[in-house]
């Protein structure tokens, strides 16, 4: 090794040490006859100094320094005057004897602190800079630790770790695929693989009880804010389990994490329908770090002649504690945000408790103090709180008051980022009717299996049958999902027709899959977890990508390699594909 | 769970349990009054038994259970009059009180036993079938503990695992890519990753200072026997290191994995230059578990008036211990062994030191009984040694020298799958002159160091240039190599520039790496193990397929879900492409 110690290791005890450090200049001051350099390296930093009186020569050196040359220094350890206890190596320096510049740097095009000057665009397009930043390189190293976590429980649980191919094959439920041109077979593609759902379904056919993957998945979609084109997740499947072994047994995962990473003891997660998170928070990943639940006003509300309440499919209302003091401009902030398109009310109600007792609502015209009082009870709201009500089609104003309950529960700050609140939501629909195509979609996908005592409804009331499906939760994110698999290919041939594939179609595209269900699948179910997501979780961060080594922008593109680009018109030909744009090869 | 137990845990100890063990038939057979079923999970086999006399209806139905039936069988764990030593569970069985059959099975195109009398192609095409036998199942395992390993061993010498993008850039460099065409920057393309080698210069260049990753990679090739398109390899990177370090690290992990997985200690990896490689062992992969070393003999065989040695550029004999017995048809044999196209020699000359002490050889009529001695005393051959000599072009004569000791080896039982020499082979050249592109090519890739006493010779001599590369050898297969790497923006664009790279081209296709070199890269190096050939390797194997969970045959293609396939126009259309072979979309 270029070095004999690192810049994050040498302490107290090691003084009078003669040792060599590598590493980058973080800065350099100079100080009267002294010059002082911060050398930097992933493990820590470590004072360099230089004394004009001792060594003059090669602190004239030091001091042409720039930030983020590359140095080999050596010296002797020795203690410093002036302690610095906010850092591992504060209460040393090394006196440098002599040092070799490694390599130099141009000036960075943005600074490389915790708190960096650099735009978005910039630090993507250098992310190896932007890597050197404390912030970036703890996320990746967190990245690291949770795969290690990963693998340390699941391993102990006996799951055993498979690959599965990145060459797949294209099918067309589901989000779009990524194909790959295949020259060996002209006119042939692979796919790549979304997730790799029916590999690891055959994998049990195949008898290896319990697998595992932290895997590369890929969607060819259009990218909203903090999608990735190509993503992580930890993919897992068991044998011989019904759903509360695999609820157990990922629970023990979460727990593991919270335990290992945060040193949190997460008791046990609580469990919540489908039903009851859409009726209670209106939407299908609460978050349950605040209660504020959603109350359902209708017979308190209705028949007062207030029209908007009258006619609504649905009114709803939350609770919101000490809130009476609001001020108008406050509550007229709120009417603006329900209001805004993407949350698309048309009004909000709202109650007041007084301090004094009193009553006082926005539709003071339609109900009377008494009315207001029953509301009150109705939201079990105490003197000074502050109740918030829409109405309108159930669906959408479901929609709307769950996302005022966490605007809400953010101004409010009961959305902490350091309390975790996982959950599993239970009991999913199966199907889920799709106005475009007009027919039923898998709410998971074409492999969840049905509850059994649902089952006799599949084609009568296909709306209504409930899925063997879960998804975990933690603070109104969903971090994974799963479900029980149809392991029997008759059951399987339904679930395909009933989304419309013809017998050939199904036969075409998963045949191998209903054909390996012939030969002793055995009960089986699993789950997925978003890994950037989960690691952003555990950092603390709500985007995901500085826990991608190297992210790409949302228009799929790598700004630093300057990828995808064009290819030769050679490789074209080779592969048997025009580009429809210039109509050339 | 639906059961209590797996199949390979029930000992002595539990007999008189009550337990329920999920499993498939593997056997079934019928002693008179009672019927024996091995019932067979991951973990083991446990044997059921079922009595006509005390439970005639249980016994009845057990019958008509097929090969490869999944069962869920509750009983009590009995003691075995007959027990069978070859098993962990062989001491017990368990006397069934009822079972379900959890999923039926048509009978399997092919037996899943140790040994089984499916093809490669059935075999492949029921790949989860094939699963099921024991040698597939533990090659999986056995993989799955490498990885563990392998993660184990890096983790503790501080390597920070870092995942690496799949969707990148493509460059002519090297193998072909495969090609990923953009839907959202329509006539571009992302190319899979042939290595992530740029991307882990890049993490050393980020300050990470030492990255891994177990990461699948991509080559677009004409497949040989035992090549995959997508195959694994172990990726690994440092900063401040010199070679030495590199190679002492790895050693390590080699060193654990023999331990961990093998229980063999290995003492040290020697280590051989590429020159004496190829001059000892014919080419740079060198097999040492036995010696045999090559000898150059032309000083003792020219200047007799034999044209053949007379005009050879190189005559090269090995010694084959023990071998003057050999008989005509023997040596017959080795003749055309050497003369078979592949190999490429025109003939075979030897002499043998018979038991008699006589010398006898195929070419007497040139050489006397005393010039023959002198063969023997530069053979360091004995009495009963057969020497074998080759003539010609001197790297024709190599190679074909070389495939005749590993024949010999073979012959002469010195090449045993359990015994393991690893090797480092050292100091290759950097370059290698290419007949067909009339330039030179990287000969690890453009990215690889010259030794520093080498580079004054790059464009005067750069046929004599070493490179500061290595590659790991087992049992002369090629495991894995790597290099010290340039870090310096100019050295790197004297190699591109000697690689026939017009500086647009390699600014264009590599700019952000050299712009990187620009910011503070620090030296650095690294490596990549190939995991497919090593889980074989310590498999016992010679072929990687089945250490691969779902491989694709010589055409690329996965015979199981039959991909490549063809896609929809509409998705062709999305993508802006076109077949060439229909011209329609």
């Amino acid at each position: 090794m270029l070095r004999t110690n690192t810049c994050g290791e040498l302490t107290i005890k090691d003084v009078g040490k003669k040792v060599t450090l590598c590493g980058w200049v973080q800065r350099s001051r100079d100080l009267g006859g002294m010059t002082f350099i911060d050398l930097r390296d992933r493990y820590g930093i470590t004072q360099l100094v230089f004394n004009m009186e001792t060594n003059a020569a090669l602190c004239e050196q030091a001091r042409k320094l720039g930030r983020e040359f590359v140095l080999k220094a050596s010296g002797v350890v020795a203690e410093r005057s002036n302690k610095n206890a906010k850092m591992e190596t504060g209460d040393i320096e090394i006196t440098v004897e002599h040092f070799e510049v490694l390599n130099a740097s141009l000036t960075p095009p943005f600074t490389i602190e915790e708190n960096t000057d650099g735009g978005d665009d910039i630090r993507m397009k250098y992310r190896y800079l932007d890597i050197r930043r404390n912030a970036v390189k703890q996320a990746l190293e967190l990245r690291a630790r949770m795969a290690t976590e990963t693998r340390n429980y699941l391993n102990s649980q006996k799951f055993i770790e498979v690959e599965t191919p990145v060459l797949i094959k294209s099918t067309p439920e589901g989000a779009r695929d990524f194909v790959v041109p295949s020259r060996m077979n002209q006119g042939e593609f692979y796919a790549l693989p979304q997730s790799p759902q029916t590999f690891k379904q055959l994998l049990m056919v195949a008898g290896l009880d319990r697998y595992y993957q932290i895997v590369k998945c890929f969607r060819d979609e259009d990218l909203r804010a903090d999608r990735q084109p190509e993503f992580t997740q930890i993919d897992c499947e068991m044998s011989f389990v019904e759903q509360e072994d695999i609820l157990q047994t990922f629970e023990g995962l979460v727990r593991h994490f919270f335990k290992a990473v945060k040193g949190i003891d997460i008791a046990s997660v609580p469990r919540m329908t489908y039903a009851d998170a859409m009726k209670y928070y209106g939407n299908d990943k609460p978050d349950i770090r605040f209660e504020m639940k959603m109350v359902e006003m209708d017979n308190v509300v209705k028949g007062k002649n207030f029209k908007v309440f009258d006619d609504a499919e649905l009114v709803v209302a939350i609770c919101a504690k000490g809130c009476a003091e609001y001020t108008r401009k406050q509550l007229d902030e709120l009417t603006e945000f329900v209001k805004r398109p993407q949350i698309g009310a048309t009004g909000m109600v709202y109650a007041r408790w007084n301090a004094d007792g009193s009553l006082k609502s926005s539709v003071d015209k339609f109900y009377s103090a008494n009315d207001q009082k029953m509301w009150m009870e109705k939201m079990n709201a105490q003197q000074g709180d502050l109740i918030l009500i829409l109405a309108g089609e159930k669906s959408k104003t479901r929609k709307a008051m769950s996302e005022l309950r966490l605007e809400m529960g953010s101004r409010l700050g009961l959305r902490n980022k350091e309390t975790f609140a996982p959950l599993w939501v239970l009991d999913f629909p199966l199907l889920e009717w799709n106005e475009d195509s007009k027919r039923w979609h898998a709410m998971h996908h074409p492999f969840t299996s049905p509850k059994p005592e649902d089952i006799s409804l599949l084609e009568s009331n296909p709306g209504e049958v409930r899925a063997n499906a879960y998804d975990l939760v933690i603070n109104g994110v969903e971090i994974g999902g799963g479900s029980i698999r149809i392991h029997n290919k008759e059951l399987q041939k339904r679930m395909f027709s009933l989304l419309g594939f013809t017998d050939e179609d199904a036969q075409a595209q998963f045949g191998f899959l209903m054909n390996a269900f012939e030969y002793g699948a055995p009960p089986h179910g699993g789950i997925a977890l978003g890994f950037d997501r989960l690691c952003a979780m555990f950092g603390g961060s709500d985007s995901i990508r500085d826990y991608i080594a190297f992210p790409k922008n949302n228009a799929g593109r790598d700004v630093m390699i300057d990828s995808p680009s064009k290819i030769s018109d050679e490789q074209l030909k080779e592969l048997g594909i025009t580009r429809t744009d210039t109509g050339k090869n």
